[in-house]
């Protein structure tokens, strides 16, 4: 067994990490930290965790122990880059935004603030195992990536990688459940506010957007520019990304759906077939479900991608980064199979 | 009051007539029909329906009396163009598809079947007042149009029709709420598929793409190309569509946003603003809500808009054309306010 | 048209008056007041309202004019005792629970505070109309019950009225959407919170409980005493209460069925039937549901109410007292039917 | 690895017993039958499964191989009767309620139908571990309990078995998710009816009555007579039973809620406390969560519990036994900790 500490647990991404974690055969939770809810018991803030975790104390994150192997951080934007420096653990999972970037100039561009770490970037490997897995292998800290970004990257890296459509002129519009907000209770999250409602939000300048251009620039050896629109859907979790491209060639729907599905093959949560994506199938699981058309009418290609926020687009891909870092199997401690319904 | 009578009363949107109808100052519900549930009382049915319509019962439509008014259609594609040959009432106000297109040509094509009817399409106005009201104003036979086509045209219109965006390579990328796919129980809008999920359908080829194409075309004078997906989000009502279009020149936001407001001054249902459109805002009323953005970076017009798509996307809207056919005030029995929460 | 006035817009049920004053053929709203959003556009914080009230702006409570024909206040408890005494309007209409108890010593009891204006309780009556008509008609002030008490009254009432059931050892059991807990932020309205979720509240000690026993006591002339337990039902709107109760005779589920019937005979507002109500059925109306059976093989009565929350449950109780006050018709400006679906 | 064969695999029970045990460290599926939906891909049918289960496809029940450890039966209710005598497998474990009900009087008088293989009952044990573990351990078929009866067993059964309430007179109202009705689309479970709806049904005969009556009368040797009011709730899963009986003494909640947490000491799925309960807490997980409260102005206890109807209410519960039945760790492959949000 693994010594695991989560700081920032009591976010929802932190609290899925303790919800994996529990059922991890070789990851344990020894520490579990949360500033603002320090002294506060897990089972307190998480009544669903309080069977797994019965008398756990959320702490301040200084009171971390020597002797943890992995530590996850799952905290807002800005904050991981203090943090990581004071630790000591030999692997350190970050879920943040932190060390995503390559390019420090897009923090203040996109984040409002400069880059106070700039030095640790280069230590961190971007965690996105289909796409990068051979530099996740043993890697001693990792950026895990954001949730619209694995959505769409994985939606369009291989037709992008392929050379199979325009690597710019790109519309990525996709839906997400609200727990991607957080906990920290809003108007624009309230209930009220978000049940039976369907709006877009954060048009143009998403901060997901360079994150996307990044991974996808990186996989396929171009620039590529896309614009990104994300909207809110009165669900807890999932997002679904509609993407809109343009064709290089005349390649028809089954060529590009023949070329995704080579590009996966053997993947043990990618999902390519001819079914629409639906975030539903992948609830609570590590699995992204994709499919792709062409549209010969107007030209446009339209590739489709589902996943579960919290899961593959957080903690899960977080434990998957975790499980080929320490040597695990990849699959460990992970789901497949949604929760239905 | 006019006496009105409602073929297809057991749909959703023609159960959403009988609610408008209930408080409408002008309009009174004389009979109602729906084969399928003939015998039927109307509260039996709808629970909702029972107070305002106690002791009436659903009739087969060939019941219908010769002294109605208002006739209102709410029925499956390909029904009308059956019945209303039949119809005697002055005003037919179908709010099926078989009279809103105006090239016979794209019935077979989308709709899989001829029309039977083509020398009544010319009798038809098309309903969609913002756009064409010195059309309906006094016509005695309208076809209201579909919920996606009016979100996406009333959207797109001005921007459209001024001439500061290219009419083709456009991308109309909506959701809706489950009302849309009727009342029939199927598979996939039961609870247990679509809560909690949110997926795409129709990819490439749904029947609202021809009818979008027309209204826009028509209204702008040149020939308008679109791509058009529709997605299906956990909630009762409300569409909301984010269109994806180029600029002709090189307007900024401000540009394009006082134009759709130029475009739509004075008018009662539509509120164009900054604000980004919620379909909750816009949830039980006529209203349509409606904003547009211009992307520097990608050179992307993003244009959206919101509404009901029960009441303004269909029963609201037909009431609209009525009031017009008939010369009463156009707001009369039609809410500008939505319900919220 | 008479002027209206309406402190506390900025909550849910101060936005629903707005709502339905929109269209309420003889009120019109001169004047909306919300202290913590003054200076904030109607339309601005509530979008629904943007297309009924353009330019229209919140405003201090103090700046009201003087010649408003009728005043709502929709205000959290304590705060209308203490604005009632400084208002000039003829009629005042208020929905908090300020004015509701007959005892005053009730109020330190299940609201923790002495009541300050204990003098001006006698100026009100209390606005059930179905139960207590005589006294609301020509009333100038007028304190609207509250949403479970009015459910629930509504529902035992003919039974214990009619001395059907015993008054005491009743278990009203009920469930609310999220709507009754107001606007404000908070963890235990969030969505990620209440969403795919259904749990109890305020055992034992909900402050509906004290008003449910004196609003039947009241009618049946005999003392009430009952359990209240509130629940929380992932939905907007709708309180759904399900009554327990002693038959103290012999009665059959018709003979109960009928008791009711004939108590409510004529009722605009109120359907009785066999129908098991729900509170979809109400949505959006002024309108209650109910129906009760008679369980031979355990001795319980069970009876059950199902009503939309802020409209019969507040704001269009509030219509439908104003309407009594003034001497409109009863139903004016409410509708009956419910939003479906 | 224990080969598993599922028979049902097409419902909701079915399809979660498959989730579940693809991540048990020691069943697997070899075989998965639904009659209905034979030659169907299982993630054809179920997305959500496709992940896991690449390549199996739904079988008639009859191909079951001879060589399975454990056949599941997850099948409408008559079903299982007529196939259990034709299975050689050694562990059965039944999900429907065929085997249930010891007194097979009870089939006709509340399931409408003669039991057609009585003689079969002995052979079952009833499956809920924490008030009959020692007859489950090692028994080779286990009727698994109904999912409303899970729960309110649970609640009650510390308080009538120590005596503590009164065992007739008790009530037992509980709202369920829509899960619980099937996959079969009908209108009852029809989105566009059960969204933003709460109502009650099955008043006065549901079909888990006499079961839960049966557990526990059996669990605390005296006849237990209830009252069970089933509601729908708008959400997927989770059942919250609110009970109320009489107490036999005069306790205090502090009382109660020490006899609660005594009965369960140790229990790895029973969470005891003085939150109360919600179904979210419990979502996906086996647990179940409990409190109770004494109130001294009504002489009426208040237990409530919660669970997810899925997992501890069926597929879950049914895993659980099967540990136990087989001699492995009781937790093997159940969650403890709930999905949130």
């Amino acid at each position: 067994m693994k010594r695991v500490g989560i700081i920032g647990a009591s976010g929802f991404a932190g609290a899925e990490l303790m919800r994996l974690c529990a059922t991890h055969p070789d990851l344990e939770v020894a520490f579990a930290a949360a500033d603002s809810q320090a002294g506060t018991a897990v089972g307190g803030l998480y009544p669903s965790l309080a069977a797994a975790y019965p008398g756990m104390v959320l702490q301040p994150w200084e009171a971390i122990p020597d002797d943890l192997d992995v530590v996850f951080l799952a905290l807002p934007h800005g904050t991981s880059q203090s943090i990581v420096p004071k630790l000591s653990a030999g692997y350190i999972i970050d879920l943040g935004a932190d060390f995503r970037l390559d390019d420090t100039a897009l923090y203040p561009a996109w984040y409002g603030q400069e880059h106070t770490a700039p030095e640790l970037l280069d230590d961190f490997v971007y965690g996105l195992p289909e796409l990068f897995r051979t530099s996740i292998t043993g890697a001693t800290r990792v950026a895990v990536p954001g949730c619209y970004v694995t959505t769409a990257a994985l939606t369009l890296a291989p037709l992008v990688t392929q050379g199979l459509i325009e690597p710019t002129g790109i519309v990525v519009d996709a839906a997400s459940g609200v727990s991607g907000a957080g906990r920290a209770p809003k108007a624009s999250t309230a209930f009220s506010t978000v049940d039976e409602n369907f709006t877009a939000y954060g048009l143009l300048n998403h901060r997901h957007t360079p994150e996307m251009q990044m991974a996808l620039s990186r996989h396929a050896g171009t620039d590529v520019e896309l614009l990104f629109t994300p909207h809110l859907a009165p669900m807890n979790r999932g997002i679904l990304a509609t993407c809109y491209a343009r064709p290089t060639g005349s390649p028809t729907g089954d060529d590009l759906l023949a070329a995704m599905q080579d590009a996966y093959e053997g993947e043990p949560f990618v999902v390519v077939s001819e079914t629409i994506p639906s975030t539903k199938a992948t609830l609570g699981s590590n699995s992204v479900h994709l499919t792709v058309q062409m549209d010969e009418r107007t030209g446009w290609v339209v590739a489709i991608g589902a996943l579960d926020n919290l899961v593959k687009g957080a903690a899960g891909q977080a434990i998957q980064c975790t499980n080929l870092a320490l040597g695990l199997p990849e699959t460990a401690g992970l789901a497949a199979a949604g929760m239905y319904p």
